[in-house]
C-alpha cells in the first residue's frame, strides 16, 4: 500500500508514460485560440451525419482511430478503452468504441470525464493489468444545448454566468514507463454538493469540488504550488475561476501564479461569443490533447497539475429541486518520472 | 504484465477478499424467490420520498450505509466507491454517494455495472491502489420505465419479451487477500452490436455480447465450464437466456449444467407478473449480494462466474434508428485464492 499516499491521492510506482495524444475539434473551436494546434477540425457540425448525437460520436471515433493511427498502434495492442461523455446513457462513446475490438470501461464523470479515464487508464497500467490503455471523451455545443438545457431552434438567451459547450473529442494514448511525460499521481475526488441549484452557472457549482481536490492534492502530497509550472483545471470558466481564487487562500492554498483554467484558453474570450468560457468533457480534452501535451513534449512545461471538474445533475433532478453535485479529479503529468517526495 | 493472461482477462495476484455484501430491494422483489434473502425491503416504492428517482437514490445510499455497518467500517476506512446506474447521468449514483466522503469513480455499464464496479475495485486493490473499496449499483422499475419507455400512469402494454426492472441496490467491500470468497479473474467485456433495435427485447440484444465474454473468458483462462459450480448472468431473461444457450455451442462452449440467469432467480415467474423476466442494474447486484454470496459463504458453491450484462442505448438512439450496442464484463468468485492454471 505504499501506493496510496493520504485520502485520495495514489503514487505511481513505474509512471506509465503518455505514448500519443489526439485531439479533434469544431468550427468554433479551429476559430479559437488553439485552433492551429489541433490534430483535425472539422467545419460541419453534423460532420456528415444525420444528428447531433452522432455527430458528436463521429468526433470521438475520429479521435481513437486518429490517435491509434498516429501511435502507429493496432486495436490488438490497446489493454482497456476507458471513455465516457455527457450524453444521456454515455451513447457518444458506445456508439463510437463499439467499432473497436478492445475491452472497454464506460465512465460518467461529466466533464471531469477526461481526468477520470486518465487516472483509471493510468492505474490499470501502473497495476499491471496491461500494457497500453487509452482515454477518451467528447462533447458537442448542439447535442448538449439539446439535452441539457432547450433545443437550438428555441433561441434561448444565454445568461453572463453559461459556458459554451466545446464540440471535440481528445484521446490519450498510455503505456508503460518508457518516454516522458509520465502520469506520476492521481488524486480522485470526492462528490462535493455546496448546494448550487443553477444549471447556467457550472462554474460555481464545480468551483468548490477543484478546490476540494486540489487542496487535497497539496497535503496528500507535500507539493506546494511551486512545484508546478502549470495548474489548469477543467472547465471552471471566468465565474469559477475567481471563485476557486476566492476558495482556496481560506484552505491555506496560494495557486494564483500558476493557475488557468482549460475554458479561458480554449476560446477568444473577447471576440468569440462564449460568455464564461468553454466547458464539456471534450474541453479539457482537446486543451490537454493539444496545447499542454505539446508544451511538456517540447520542454515549456514540466509539471502540471490537470484537474477536470463535472457537474453531475440531469434535467430531471434540476426540476426536482436539487442543488448539483460536483467531482474534480487531478491527475499529475510530469517530464520527470521521479518525483520531490 | 503476468496479471494479464489473454486477450480480456487479468488473473488477480493477490485476490481481494469479498469482506461484506448488502442487498435492499422492494415490494415485488420481497414477494419473489429471494424475499427473505436480502438484507432490508421496503414496501413503499416512494421510500418516503417525492419521486421515483429520488427512491432510487435513497436505496443506494441505504445499501452503502447498510453495508459498512455491517461490515463495521466507517467511510474513512474505505478507499473508493465504484458505481453506477441507469439514470440520465447516473443520478442516483451521485445523489446517493455525494453523502460520503469517499473517492469516487463514476461508471456507466448500464446492467453491467456490477461487474464493472467489482472488476475496477478489484483491480484498485490488487493494484496496490487501496485497502479497501466498494463496488454498488441500483436500478428501480418506475425510475426507469418513466425514462426509458413510457410514464407508468400511461399503462402502456408490455410484449412477452420485456423484462421487469429490479427496484433494489447491492454493495460489496472488497478488501485485501484475507478469507474467502475472493474475486480472482476479471474478463473485461468489448462492445458486440448485433443489429437488435427492439428495446423491448434487450435479452436478444444482450445474449451475444454475453457469449462473446464468455467464450472469451474460457479461451483466456483455460478453464471449462466444469470448473464452476454456477455460471450466471445478470438479466438476460428467458429469451436471452435461450439465444445464449443456442450461441454458445457454436463457439466451442457448453454451459447448460452449470448455467443460470438472475432474471430468472429473483421473480417467481409463474406467479408475478413479470414476463421474460428480471433486469436492471439491481437485478444482478441483489442476486449476487444475497443467494450467491450467501451459498459461497455457506459452502455450498464454490466457484462462480458472475457475467452481468448491459444494452448501452437510450431513447435518442432508438428514436433515430440505432440498433443497441451491448457488453458483458465477466468476474471469477472462489472460495479458493489460488487457480488452476
Amino acid at each position: 500500500m505504499h501506493k496510496r499516499i493520504g485520502n485520495q491521492t495514489v503514487r505511481l510506482e513505474n509512471p506509465p508514460s503518455v505514448l500519443c495524444e489526439y485531439s479533434i475539434a469544431g468550427k468554433k473551436e479551429k476559430e479559437g485560440n488553439l485552433g492551429n494546434l489541433f490534430d483535425e477540425t472539422v467545419e460541419d457540425s453534423l460532420f456528415g451525419t444525420k444528428s447531433w448525437e452522432k455527430a458528436e460520436s463521429k468526433f470521438l471515433k475520429t479521435a481513437i482511430s486518429g490517435l491509434l493511427k498516429k501511435a502507429s498502434v493496432t486495436e490488438d495492442d490497446v489493454g482497456y478503452i476507458f471513455a465516457g461523455d455527457l450524453l444521456n446513457q454515455c451513447s457518444s462513446s458506445h456508439f463510437a468504441i463499439r467499432g473497436f475490438k478492445v475491452p472497454f470501461f464506460g465512465l460518467y464523470g461529466a466533464c471531469s470525464t477526461m481526468a477520470e479515464s486518465l487516472s483509471l487508464a493510468a492505474m490499470s497500467i501502473d497495476g499491471g493489468f496491461a500494457e497500453t490503455a487509452v482515454a477518451a471523451t467528447s462533447s458537442h455545443f448542439c447535442s448538449a444545448e439539446k439535452q441539457f438545457r432547450f433545443p437550438l431552434e428555441y433561441g434561448g438567451q444565454r445568461p453572463p454566468t453559461a459556458q459554451w459547450t466545446v464540440t471535440g473529442s481528445g484521446a490519450i494514448l498510455l503505456g508503460k514507463y518508457s518516454a516522458p511525460p509520465y502520469i506520476t499521481h492521481i488524486t480522485t475526488g470526492k462528490i462535493v454538493d455546496n448546494g448550487i441549484c443553477d444549471a447556467n452557472n457550472m462554474g460555481a457549482a464545480m468551483a468548490p469540488a477543484a478546490a476540494d481536490t486540489i487542496a487535497a492534492h497539496f497535503e496528500d502530497t507535500g507539493f506546494s504550488p511551486e512545484d508546478y509550472d502549470l495548474i489548469i483545471t477543467g472547465d471552471l470558466g471566468k465565474v469559477g475561476k475567481e471563485l476557486l481564487l476566492d476558495l482556496l487562500p481560506g484552505m491555506g492554498v496560494d495557486i494564483k501564479k500558476q493557475y488557468n483554467d482549460c475554458g479561458l484558453i480554449i476560446y477568444n474570450l473577447d471576440k468569440q461569443d462564449v460568455h464564461s468560457g468553454g466547458s464539456g468533457c471534450g474541453c479539457s480534452a482537446v486543451t490537454l490533447c493539444s496545447k499542454i501535451l505539446r508544451d511538456m513534449r517540447r520542454g515549456e512545461l514540466n509539471n502540471v497539475l490537470f484537474i477536470a471538474t463535472g457537474a453531475l445533475m440531469n434535467t430531471s433532478t434540476c426540476l426536482q429541486g436539487e442543488s448539483i453535485p460536483c467531482i474534480a479529479h487531478a491527475v499529475r503529468i510530469s517530464t520527470k518520472a521521479g518525483d520531490l517526495q
